[in-house]
């Protein structure tokens, strides 16, 4: 299976990320633009919601398959087709702490199929283009104090 | 650890299982008398949903920690002291396919702690007064029909 | 990713099953003709071990990946080249308690890529083809007794 | 249950700390003093294995429970009683790349039981003087080369 993974260390306590990642309907931490609703009303813990995020004339819709407070973690499809020409698209993010110092660990991989000769390009845009990316703006979220005043609600 | 386990197999798709089980507030399956409510109008695939189960001058409050689609299971712990002298009581039921014939093994099991000499007792007692009777409850429950009319709707 | 998934219900404990098929190097109880041996004299509980099944003038060659006693569970991929026009298969075989009754549930499968206009195909081949009928062995190699005199050496 | 767990990153590629670590009968990275032999003859990377660790008059045997090269890590428990007044104790070590920056993530858990007042103390006890202690004297062991030359073998 064609896997993408990605994988960096945080400054910030792991319950702090969790805190900021954990509502699937605030994907502001990812530098990620335009606004993100969920369906129908549901919550950003509810597994089965679908986040709608619209950039412009784009629209990506993608549903919560699993959510763990124990794994400080989420899993997540795309609902129809993805924007992009590969199949079953499966993602988890997962944040655990660094004990020795109090900072985290945090991981983003993909599973996912496409044409055979795609897959290298594939792996890599996932992991440079999108989680890497993504990472590094929650990085500067965390450090911009949105983490800690989210949290502190 | 202390840990107790059960397992069993239902006549009943692994799907249709899930669809009964899966609602956090929905466990009149089990056969447990009283009434299920889950508190501040949190859904029952919610993840931090607290569900409070009354019974006589009875009530459990129990949290939802984790939840899954992909797996076809959910993690619960006690909000508070349990209405037993253990601790860190943590449960996961789990349901799967048997490939061979449609039909389903389903997983009930708990880790927690408890005094020394109490440890063999309450391994027992929740395998044995808690698993075993509620998942008969919940073949019973399947085979009334009440799975397919809830999974139909 | 493309995914091969088959599981059954065996009429003997976990136990027993996981006693026979815990050996990398003992694959008579799926029915496979010809001969396994594991290179350069490893064991067949060894991480790292190659088998190599002689089947007339054709050879396999796989790597345990992962083994476990407590999961009663091991990994395996294809050394070089597997003789299916498919990359990456990696499987895993599982044998799990049915407490409610001493018998066990056990599972296998496989991740693997292969041409997109194949998938379906090569997803129920190794289902029906490869972990059927390697199941259905097993379970007449345990039926007759061959299991329980194994065990019981 | 009483859980102690640990964590830390290191500065070297997860490939290569497996490489150190991998072997069960290889113990001199973690400073512990004695000899480390496995009985029987058994290999490092054989689920089943037994390591005996020599200390002057003290004696600890430990069994492999499980390896894995896919998830780079592995379990063992005590055989017969432990050097601590617990019981089934039972530990993993596991080791991630930082996809980030090439170094690594490793963590080191145990569960076990013990009398519930002495469990913050169990569960600091091996934390502290367990995992953080080893874990320091991995990341000396593969500073000094020790690790390199390992690896280069």
């Amino acid at each position: 299976m064609a896997k993408s993974y990605y994988s960096t260390v945080l400054d910030h306590p792991a319950d702090d990320v969790w805190a900021v990642i954990r509502p699937f309907d605030h994907y502001a931490w990812a530098g990620v633009e335009g606004e993100t609703v969920i369906e129908h009303g549901k919550a950003g813990d509810q597994v089965g919601a679908v986040r709608r995020v619209t950039n412009g004339g784009n629209t990506l819709r993608q549903v919560l398959l699993a959510h763990s407070d124990v794994d400080r973690s989420y899993s997540y499809a795309f609902c129809g087709a993805p924007p992009f020409p590969v199949r079953d698209y499966a993602a988890t993010i997962r944040v655990v702490p660094v004990a020795a110092d109090g900072r985290s660990f945090i991981e983003w991989w993909a599973t996912f199929d496409c044409a055979a000769e795609e897959r290298d390009k594939w792996v890599k845009h996932f992991e440079n283009e999108g989680f890497a990316k993504w990472l590094a703006a929650l990085r500067r979220f965390m450090s911009d104090g949105a983490g800690r005043t989210r949290t502190g609600t």
